[in-house]
Protein backbone atom coordinates (compact mmCIF):
# COMPACT_ATOMS: atom_id res chain seq x y z
CA UNK A 1 0.00 0.00 0.00
CA UNK A 2 0.97 3.44 -0.85
CA UNK A 3 -0.06 6.70 -0.26
CA UNK A 4 0.00 9.05 -3.65
CA UNK A 5 -0.14 12.74 -3.14
CA UNK A 6 -1.73 15.04 -5.77
CA UNK A 7 -0.22 13.98 -9.22
CA UNK A 8 2.17 11.50 -8.17
CA UNK A 9 2.82 8.23 -9.97
CA UNK A 10 4.06 5.14 -8.88
CA UNK A 11 6.51 4.08 -11.65
CA UNK A 12 8.75 0.85 -12.07
CA UNK A 13 12.52 0.59 -11.55
CA UNK A 14 14.36 -1.93 -13.11
CA UNK A 15 12.86 -5.36 -13.80
CA UNK A 16 12.63 -6.35 -10.40
CA UNK A 17 9.69 -4.74 -9.04
CA UNK A 18 11.30 -2.25 -7.35
CA UNK A 19 8.85 1.10 -7.51
CA UNK A 20 9.68 5.43 -6.71
CA UNK A 21 6.95 7.71 -6.25
CA UNK A 22 7.60 10.31 -8.85
CA UNK A 23 5.58 13.95 -9.53
CA UNK A 24 6.45 15.88 -12.60
CA UNK A 25 5.43 19.01 -11.18
CA UNK A 26 7.65 18.31 -8.32
CA UNK A 27 10.63 15.82 -9.53
CA UNK A 28 11.27 12.80 -11.63
CA UNK A 29 14.53 11.06 -11.93
CA UNK A 30 16.67 11.42 -14.52
CA UNK A 31 18.91 9.13 -16.29
CA UNK A 32 21.47 10.56 -14.97
CA UNK A 33 20.81 9.19 -11.78
CA UNK A 34 20.35 5.96 -12.94
CA UNK A 35 24.02 5.73 -14.74
CA UNK A 36 25.86 7.40 -11.14
CA UNK A 37 24.39 4.48 -9.41
CA UNK A 38 25.53 1.70 -11.71
CA UNK A 39 28.49 3.45 -12.64
CA UNK A 40 30.26 3.57 -9.06
CA UNK A 41 31.92 1.12 -7.26
CA UNK A 42 30.04 -0.66 -4.49
CA UNK A 43 30.83 -3.29 -1.92
CA UNK A 44 28.43 -5.89 -2.27
CA UNK A 45 28.10 -7.40 0.91
CA UNK A 46 28.48 -4.90 3.53
CA UNK A 47 29.75 -1.22 4.05
CA UNK A 48 28.18 2.45 4.67
CA UNK A 49 26.77 3.90 1.26
CA UNK A 50 25.07 7.92 1.60
CA UNK A 51 23.70 9.70 -1.43
CA UNK A 52 23.63 13.28 -1.19
CA UNK A 53 20.97 15.61 -2.86
CA UNK A 54 18.95 12.42 -3.29
CA UNK A 55 15.97 14.01 -4.62
CA UNK A 56 12.69 10.99 -4.63
CA UNK A 57 15.72 8.74 -3.59
CA UNK A 58 16.31 7.20 -6.98
CA UNK A 59 19.89 7.02 -6.64
CA UNK A 60 19.53 4.64 -3.30
CA UNK A 61 16.94 2.62 -4.77
CA UNK A 62 19.07 1.44 -7.22
CA UNK A 63 21.99 0.94 -4.82
CA UNK A 64 20.02 -1.32 -3.51
CA UNK A 65 19.93 -3.59 -6.22
CA UNK A 66 23.93 -3.50 -6.13
CA UNK A 67 24.74 -4.37 -2.12
CA UNK A 68 23.43 -5.68 0.89
CA UNK A 69 25.33 -3.07 2.75
CA UNK A 70 23.31 0.18 4.29
CA UNK A 71 22.61 2.99 2.38
CA UNK A 72 21.51 6.98 3.61
CA UNK A 73 19.72 9.25 1.69
CA UNK A 74 19.86 13.11 2.39
CA UNK A 75 17.47 15.46 0.74
CA UNK A 76 16.83 18.73 1.56
CA UNK A 77 12.83 19.14 0.70
CA UNK A 78 10.64 18.25 2.65
CA UNK A 79 8.52 17.26 -0.13
CA UNK A 80 10.82 14.93 -1.63
CA UNK A 81 12.74 13.34 1.34
CA UNK A 82 8.96 12.11 1.96
CA UNK A 83 8.65 10.96 -1.60
CA UNK A 84 11.71 8.89 -0.70
CA UNK A 85 10.75 7.61 2.55
CA UNK A 86 7.14 6.39 1.26
CA UNK A 87 8.94 4.77 -2.02
CA UNK A 88 11.38 2.86 0.65
CA UNK A 89 8.05 1.81 2.41
CA UNK A 90 6.68 0.53 -0.33
CA UNK A 91 9.32 -1.49 -1.41
CA UNK A 92 9.88 -3.10 2.39
CA UNK A 93 13.56 -1.67 2.41
CA UNK A 94 13.60 0.30 5.65
CA UNK A 95 16.04 -1.79 6.83
CA UNK A 96 18.29 -1.08 4.42
CA UNK A 97 17.65 2.08 3.02
CA UNK A 98 17.24 5.43 5.60
CA UNK A 99 16.82 8.65 4.70
CA UNK A 100 17.55 11.92 6.67
CA UNK A 101 15.88 15.23 6.00
CA UNK A 102 18.48 17.69 6.28
CA UNK A 103 21.23 19.57 4.23
CA UNK A 104 24.21 18.32 3.46
CA UNK A 105 26.49 20.65 4.73
CA UNK A 106 25.45 19.32 8.24
CA UNK A 107 25.82 15.59 7.79
CA UNK A 108 29.68 15.49 8.57
CA UNK A 109 28.73 16.76 11.68
CA UNK A 110 25.88 15.19 12.52
CA UNK A 111 26.58 12.06 11.24
CA UNK A 112 30.79 11.47 11.51
CA UNK A 113 34.19 12.14 9.54
CA UNK A 114 35.39 9.09 7.52
CA UNK A 115 32.46 7.08 8.20
CA UNK A 116 31.54 6.14 5.09
CA UNK A 117 32.95 3.57 2.08
CA UNK A 118 30.96 5.00 -0.98
CA UNK A 119 29.93 8.94 -1.44
CA UNK A 120 27.19 9.14 -4.40
CA UNK A 121 26.06 12.67 -5.23
CA UNK A 122 24.12 14.15 -8.59
CA UNK A 123 24.13 17.90 -7.62
CA UNK A 124 22.47 20.56 -8.93
CA UNK A 125 23.84 21.25 -12.50
CA UNK A 126 23.60 24.65 -12.81
CA UNK A 127 24.93 27.72 -11.20
CA UNK A 128 22.71 30.17 -10.10
CA UNK A 129 21.81 32.44 -12.51
CA UNK A 130 19.57 35.65 -13.13
CA UNK A 131 15.99 34.98 -11.45
CA UNK A 132 14.35 35.16 -14.74
CA UNK A 133 16.63 31.79 -15.57
CA UNK A 134 15.63 29.89 -12.53
CA UNK A 135 12.18 27.74 -13.03
CA UNK A 136 9.74 29.27 -11.28
CA UNK A 137 8.87 26.08 -9.72
CA UNK A 138 10.64 26.42 -6.57
CA UNK A 139 11.10 22.53 -6.17
CA UNK A 140 12.01 21.67 -9.82
CA UNK A 141 14.73 25.21 -9.14
CA UNK A 142 16.12 23.70 -6.10
CA UNK A 143 16.35 20.66 -7.66
CA UNK A 144 18.50 21.92 -10.94
CA UNK A 145 20.18 25.02 -9.44
CA UNK A 146 23.34 25.76 -6.84
CA UNK A 147 20.57 27.95 -4.65
CA UNK A 148 21.29 25.32 -1.57
CA UNK A 149 24.34 23.32 -2.40
CA UNK A 150 26.77 24.56 -4.61
CA UNK A 151 29.63 22.06 -6.33
CA UNK A 152 32.16 22.65 -3.77
CA UNK A 153 29.40 22.75 -0.75
CA UNK A 154 28.87 18.79 -2.20
CA UNK A 155 32.61 18.02 -3.50
CA UNK A 156 33.14 19.37 0.59
CA UNK A 157 30.46 17.13 2.26
CA UNK A 158 31.67 14.10 0.27
CA UNK A 159 35.06 14.39 1.20
CA UNK A 160 34.75 14.94 4.71
CA UNK A 161 32.10 11.82 4.78
CA UNK A 162 34.38 9.30 3.20
CA UNK A 163 37.03 6.81 4.57
CA UNK A 164 40.37 7.11 3.29
CA UNK A 165 40.80 4.90 0.36
CA UNK A 166 36.73 5.45 0.14
CA UNK A 167 35.12 6.33 -2.99
CA UNK A 168 33.36 9.66 -4.01
CA UNK A 169 31.14 9.75 -7.66
CA UNK A 170 29.65 12.19 -9.51
CA UNK A 171 27.39 12.80 -11.99
CA UNK A 172 27.60 16.22 -13.70
CA UNK A 173 27.70 18.12 -16.78
CA UNK A 174 31.27 17.77 -18.67
CA UNK A 175 31.15 21.38 -18.98
CA UNK A 176 31.86 21.59 -14.82
CA UNK A 177 35.01 18.60 -15.72
CA UNK A 178 37.56 21.43 -15.12
CA UNK A 179 35.55 22.60 -12.12
CA UNK A 180 34.80 19.08 -10.72
CA UNK A 181 38.57 17.93 -10.88
CA UNK A 182 39.95 20.88 -9.38
CA UNK A 183 37.35 21.02 -6.65
CA UNK A 184 37.87 17.66 -6.16
CA UNK A 185 42.10 17.72 -5.77
CA UNK A 186 41.03 20.49 -3.16
CA UNK A 187 39.53 17.84 -0.83
CA UNK A 188 41.84 15.33 -1.11
CA UNK A 189 39.72 13.27 -3.55
CA UNK A 190 41.62 11.91 -6.48
CA UNK A 191 39.80 11.45 -9.39
CA UNK A 192 40.59 7.67 -10.52
CA UNK A 193 37.54 6.88 -13.39
CA UNK A 194 35.95 8.93 -15.46
CA UNK A 195 33.32 7.60 -18.74
CA UNK A 196 31.70 10.11 -20.67
CA UNK A 197 28.18 9.42 -21.93
CA UNK A 198 27.10 10.66 -25.32
CA UNK A 199 23.76 11.05 -26.59
CA UNK A 200 24.56 9.29 -29.78
CA UNK A 201 27.72 8.07 -32.15
CA UNK A 202 28.98 11.53 -33.49
CA UNK A 203 27.64 14.10 -31.10
CA UNK A 204 29.51 15.37 -28.10
CA UNK A 205 29.41 14.20 -24.64
CA UNK A 206 26.51 15.39 -22.81
CA UNK A 207 27.14 13.41 -19.21
CA UNK A 208 30.22 12.80 -16.98
CA UNK A 209 30.67 10.01 -14.46
CA UNK A 210 33.65 10.78 -12.21
CA UNK A 211 34.97 9.17 -9.35
CA UNK A 212 37.03 9.60 -7.35
CA UNK A 213 38.92 8.07 -4.12
CA UNK A 214 39.97 9.94 -0.90
CA UNK A 215 43.62 10.19 -0.36
CA UNK A 216 44.40 7.94 -3.40
CA UNK A 217 47.62 8.25 -5.67
CA UNK A 218 46.98 9.77 -8.88
CA UNK A 219 46.12 7.55 -11.46
CA UNK A 220 42.99 8.32 -13.97
CA UNK A 221 41.17 5.69 -16.34
CA UNK A 222 39.06 7.08 -18.85
CA UNK A 223 36.16 4.17 -19.00
CA UNK A 224 35.01 2.85 -22.57
CA UNK A 225 31.91 5.50 -23.65
CA UNK A 226 28.55 5.38 -23.28
CA UNK A 227 25.83 5.97 -25.82
CA UNK A 228 22.77 6.59 -24.96
CA UNK A 229 20.56 5.88 -27.74
CA UNK A 230 21.51 4.51 -31.59
CA UNK A 231 20.78 5.41 -35.00
CA UNK A 232 16.89 4.87 -34.74
CA UNK A 233 16.60 6.76 -31.48
CA UNK A 234 15.95 3.50 -29.43
CA UNK A 235 17.78 3.03 -26.23
CA UNK A 236 21.17 1.41 -26.65
CA UNK A 237 21.23 -2.36 -24.97
CA UNK A 238 23.83 -1.05 -22.89
CA UNK A 239 21.45 1.25 -21.17
CA UNK A 240 18.00 -1.03 -21.41
CA UNK A 241 20.31 -3.43 -19.63
CA UNK A 242 21.02 -0.60 -17.04
CA UNK A 243 17.74 1.04 -16.99
CA UNK A 244 15.37 -2.35 -16.96
CA UNK A 245 18.09 -5.17 -16.13
CA UNK A 246 17.37 -6.32 -19.67
CA UNK A 247 20.59 -7.97 -21.23
CA UNK B 1 66.04 13.08 -54.59
CA UNK B 2 66.20 12.61 -51.25
CA UNK B 3 69.82 11.55 -48.98
CA UNK B 4 68.85 8.61 -46.77
CA UNK B 5 70.98 7.64 -44.06
CA UNK B 6 72.02 4.78 -42.55
CA UNK B 7 68.67 2.95 -41.75
CA UNK B 8 66.29 5.71 -43.01
CA UNK B 9 63.51 5.01 -45.06
CA UNK B 10 61.29 7.12 -47.26
CA UNK B 11 57.67 6.54 -46.10
CA UNK B 12 54.25 8.14 -47.15
CA UNK B 13 51.92 10.31 -45.38
CA UNK B 14 48.42 10.15 -46.88
CA UNK B 15 47.42 9.46 -50.07
CA UNK B 16 48.55 12.96 -51.72
CA UNK B 17 52.37 11.77 -51.88
CA UNK B 18 53.63 14.06 -49.19
CA UNK B 19 56.92 11.54 -47.87
CA UNK B 20 58.11 11.66 -44.57
CA UNK B 21 61.52 10.46 -43.41
CA UNK B 22 62.00 7.91 -40.42
CA UNK B 23 64.32 5.71 -39.24
CA UNK B 24 63.24 2.68 -36.57
CA UNK B 25 66.31 3.26 -34.86
CA UNK B 26 66.05 6.98 -34.22
CA UNK B 27 62.15 7.61 -34.78
CA UNK B 28 59.05 6.90 -36.33
CA UNK B 29 55.86 9.20 -36.01
CA UNK B 30 53.04 7.64 -34.12
CA UNK B 31 49.44 7.77 -34.75
CA UNK B 32 48.99 10.19 -32.21
CA UNK B 33 50.87 12.52 -33.70
CA UNK B 34 48.40 12.27 -36.87
CA UNK B 35 45.34 12.67 -34.66
CA UNK B 36 46.49 15.56 -33.02
CA UNK B 37 47.76 17.41 -36.67
CA UNK B 38 44.01 16.20 -37.76
CA UNK B 39 42.45 17.39 -34.40
CA UNK B 40 43.59 20.90 -33.80
CA UNK B 41 41.73 24.03 -35.38
CA UNK B 42 43.59 25.26 -38.37
CA UNK B 43 42.63 28.52 -40.47
CA UNK B 44 42.88 27.84 -43.82
CA UNK B 45 43.86 30.40 -45.78
CA UNK B 46 46.46 32.16 -43.94
CA UNK B 47 48.07 32.50 -40.08
CA UNK B 48 50.89 31.58 -38.01
CA UNK B 49 51.56 27.72 -36.75
CA UNK B 50 54.23 26.55 -34.73
CA UNK B 51 54.93 22.85 -33.49
CA UNK B 52 56.89 22.17 -30.54
CA UNK B 53 58.83 18.48 -30.07
CA UNK B 54 58.40 18.27 -33.64
CA UNK B 55 60.61 14.97 -33.81
CA UNK B 56 61.20 13.89 -37.60
CA UNK B 57 58.35 17.16 -38.74
CA UNK B 58 55.13 14.91 -39.28
CA UNK B 59 52.80 17.00 -37.51
CA UNK B 60 53.94 20.69 -39.97
CA UNK B 61 53.70 17.82 -42.51
CA UNK B 62 50.33 16.85 -41.85
CA UNK B 63 49.44 20.21 -41.59
CA UNK B 64 50.38 21.79 -44.74
CA UNK B 65 47.90 19.27 -46.26
CA UNK B 66 45.57 21.70 -43.89
CA UNK B 67 46.38 24.83 -44.21
CA UNK B 68 47.90 27.91 -46.74
CA UNK B 69 49.16 29.36 -43.26
CA UNK B 70 53.18 29.14 -42.54
CA UNK B 71 54.09 26.37 -40.27
CA UNK B 72 57.26 26.71 -37.90
CA UNK B 73 58.58 23.36 -36.32
CA UNK B 74 61.18 23.34 -33.56
CA UNK B 75 63.07 19.84 -32.80
CA UNK B 76 65.85 19.68 -30.20
CA UNK B 77 67.66 16.35 -31.39
CA UNK B 78 69.76 17.33 -34.34
CA UNK B 79 69.35 14.18 -35.64
CA UNK B 80 65.76 14.19 -36.03
CA UNK B 81 65.80 17.74 -36.84
CA UNK B 82 68.20 16.88 -39.92
CA UNK B 83 65.45 14.55 -40.83
CA UNK B 84 62.50 16.42 -41.04
CA UNK B 85 64.51 19.30 -43.15
CA UNK B 86 65.14 16.68 -45.85
CA UNK B 87 61.50 15.64 -45.20
CA UNK B 88 60.43 19.41 -46.02
CA UNK B 89 63.17 19.75 -49.09
CA UNK B 90 61.90 16.20 -50.42
CA UNK B 91 58.18 17.39 -50.17
CA UNK B 92 59.28 21.19 -51.79
CA UNK B 93 57.11 22.73 -48.84
CA UNK B 94 60.35 25.16 -47.89
CA UNK B 95 57.83 27.97 -48.67
CA UNK B 96 55.69 27.02 -46.31
CA UNK B 97 57.53 24.89 -43.39
CA UNK B 98 60.77 26.01 -41.29
CA UNK B 99 62.48 23.61 -38.74
CA UNK B 100 64.08 25.58 -35.57
CA UNK B 101 66.80 23.61 -34.42
CA UNK B 102 66.32 24.73 -30.97
CA UNK B 103 64.93 24.08 -27.29
CA UNK B 104 61.43 25.00 -26.56
CA UNK B 105 62.10 26.85 -23.94
CA UNK B 106 64.31 29.20 -26.02
CA UNK B 107 60.99 29.84 -28.62
CA UNK B 108 59.22 32.44 -26.78
CA UNK B 109 62.43 34.83 -26.51
CA UNK B 110 63.72 33.61 -29.85
CA UNK B 111 60.48 34.24 -32.13
CA UNK B 112 58.06 36.85 -29.91
CA UNK B 113 55.72 36.18 -27.34
CA UNK B 114 52.11 35.88 -28.80
CA UNK B 115 53.51 35.45 -32.08
CA UNK B 116 51.31 32.24 -33.36
CA UNK B 117 47.53 31.22 -33.98
CA UNK B 118 47.75 27.96 -33.70
CA UNK B 119 50.87 26.14 -30.87
CA UNK B 120 50.65 22.37 -31.37
CA UNK B 121 52.73 20.07 -28.94
CA UNK B 122 53.09 16.48 -28.86
CA UNK B 123 55.71 15.98 -26.01
CA UNK B 124 57.27 13.38 -24.29
CA UNK B 125 54.58 11.01 -22.33
CA UNK B 126 56.95 9.59 -19.87
CA UNK B 127 57.85 11.54 -16.80
CA UNK B 128 61.30 11.04 -16.39
CA UNK B 129 61.80 7.79 -14.00
CA UNK B 130 64.56 5.72 -12.45
CA UNK B 131 68.22 5.00 -15.80
CA UNK B 132 67.39 1.44 -15.47
CA UNK B 133 63.14 2.28 -17.32
CA UNK B 134 64.33 4.75 -19.86
CA UNK B 135 65.66 3.63 -23.49
CA UNK B 136 69.16 3.27 -23.39
CA UNK B 137 68.71 4.75 -27.05
CA UNK B 138 68.98 8.29 -26.17
CA UNK B 139 67.03 9.58 -29.10
CA UNK B 140 64.19 7.71 -28.65
CA UNK B 141 64.18 7.95 -24.56
CA UNK B 142 64.72 11.84 -25.49
CA UNK B 143 61.43 11.70 -27.23
CA UNK B 144 59.83 9.69 -25.25
CA UNK B 145 60.65 10.60 -21.42
CA UNK B 146 60.79 14.18 -20.10
CA UNK B 147 64.18 14.56 -19.98
CA UNK B 148 65.07 17.75 -21.74
CA UNK B 149 61.60 18.74 -21.75
CA UNK B 150 58.59 18.65 -18.87
CA UNK B 151 55.15 18.88 -19.45
CA UNK B 152 55.17 22.09 -17.67
CA UNK B 153 57.95 23.76 -19.83
CA UNK B 154 55.39 22.80 -22.89
CA UNK B 155 52.61 24.39 -21.65
CA UNK B 156 54.53 27.07 -20.59
CA UNK B 157 55.86 27.58 -24.38
CA UNK B 158 52.79 26.98 -25.60
CA UNK B 159 51.10 29.91 -23.78
CA UNK B 160 53.95 32.54 -24.30
CA UNK B 161 54.06 31.66 -28.32
CA UNK B 162 49.96 31.97 -28.52
CA UNK B 163 48.35 35.20 -29.51
CA UNK B 164 45.30 36.23 -26.67
CA UNK B 165 42.68 33.82 -28.58
CA UNK B 166 45.05 31.60 -30.32
CA UNK B 167 44.72 27.62 -30.22
CA UNK B 168 46.80 25.25 -28.18
CA UNK B 169 46.58 21.55 -29.19
CA UNK B 170 48.21 18.65 -27.51
CA UNK B 171 48.03 14.88 -27.13
CA UNK B 172 48.79 12.91 -24.61
CA UNK B 173 47.71 10.30 -22.85
CA UNK B 174 44.73 10.07 -20.28
CA UNK B 175 46.59 9.50 -17.31
CA UNK B 176 48.36 12.84 -17.00
CA UNK B 177 44.57 14.74 -18.29
CA UNK B 178 44.36 16.38 -14.60
CA UNK B 179 47.81 17.56 -14.83
CA UNK B 180 47.37 18.97 -18.36
CA UNK B 181 44.12 20.72 -17.06
CA UNK B 182 45.87 22.53 -13.76
CA UNK B 183 48.93 22.98 -15.84
CA UNK B 184 46.99 24.84 -18.97
CA UNK B 185 44.70 27.32 -16.37
CA UNK B 186 47.87 27.58 -14.43
CA UNK B 187 49.49 29.19 -17.36
CA UNK B 188 46.38 31.03 -19.10
CA UNK B 189 45.08 28.73 -21.47
CA UNK B 190 41.08 27.32 -21.24
CA UNK B 191 40.73 23.98 -22.21
CA UNK B 192 37.67 24.07 -25.13
CA UNK B 193 37.82 21.01 -26.70
CA UNK B 194 38.71 17.41 -25.05
CA UNK B 195 38.75 14.27 -27.70
CA UNK B 196 39.40 10.55 -26.10
CA UNK B 197 40.86 8.03 -28.30
CA UNK B 198 39.85 4.82 -27.94
CA UNK B 199 41.74 1.91 -28.97
CA UNK B 200 38.38 -0.03 -30.07
CA UNK B 201 34.87 -0.11 -28.50
CA UNK B 202 34.73 -1.37 -25.19
CA UNK B 203 38.26 -0.28 -23.84
CA UNK B 204 39.54 2.70 -21.80
CA UNK B 205 41.00 5.76 -23.46
CA UNK B 206 44.50 5.31 -24.45
CA UNK B 207 44.97 8.86 -25.86
CA UNK B 208 43.76 12.23 -25.36
CA UNK B 209 43.77 15.46 -27.45
CA UNK B 210 42.73 18.55 -26.02
CA UNK B 211 42.70 22.05 -27.67
CA UNK B 212 43.12 25.25 -25.40
CA UNK B 213 42.33 28.90 -26.20
CA UNK B 214 44.46 31.79 -24.51
CA UNK B 215 42.47 33.42 -22.15
CA UNK B 216 39.40 31.74 -23.17
CA UNK B 217 36.41 32.05 -21.52
CA UNK B 218 35.27 28.69 -19.19
CA UNK B 219 33.23 26.46 -21.52
CA UNK B 220 34.56 22.64 -22.32
CA UNK B 221 32.96 20.28 -24.82
CA UNK B 222 33.97 16.72 -24.95
CA UNK B 223 33.98 15.50 -28.85
CA UNK B 224 32.82 12.37 -30.03
CA UNK B 225 34.61 9.32 -29.10
CA UNK B 226 37.21 7.87 -31.77
CA UNK B 227 37.90 4.30 -32.47
CA UNK B 228 41.28 3.20 -33.76
CA UNK B 229 40.27 -0.66 -34.36
CA UNK B 230 36.59 -2.25 -35.32
CA UNK B 231 36.17 -5.64 -33.84
CA UNK B 232 38.58 -7.36 -36.40
CA UNK B 233 41.37 -5.08 -35.93
CA UNK B 234 41.55 -3.48 -39.01
CA UNK B 235 41.35 0.31 -38.50
CA UNK B 236 38.09 2.45 -38.27
CA UNK B 237 36.97 4.14 -41.53
CA UNK B 238 37.39 7.48 -39.51
CA UNK B 239 41.54 6.32 -38.83
CA UNK B 240 41.77 5.34 -42.57
CA UNK B 241 40.29 8.51 -43.65
CA UNK B 242 43.03 10.34 -41.36
CA UNK B 243 46.26 8.55 -42.58
CA UNK B 244 45.59 7.76 -45.65
CA UNK B 245 42.61 10.86 -46.61
CA UNK B 246 40.50 7.51 -48.18
CA UNK B 247 36.80 7.98 -46.96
Amino acid sequence: MVHLKEDERLDYLLAENLRIIQSPSVFAFSLDAVLLARFVYVPIQKGNLIDLCSGNGVVPLFLSARTKGQITGVEIQTRLYDMAVRSIEYNRLEQQLQMIHGDIKDMPKQLGHGKFDVVTCNPPYFTTASKEEINPNEHLAIARHEILCTLEDAVKASSQLAKQGGKVAFVHRPGRLLDIITLMRQYRLEPKRIQFVYPKIGKEANTLLIEAIKDGSPDLKIAPPLFVYNENNEYTPEIREILYGES
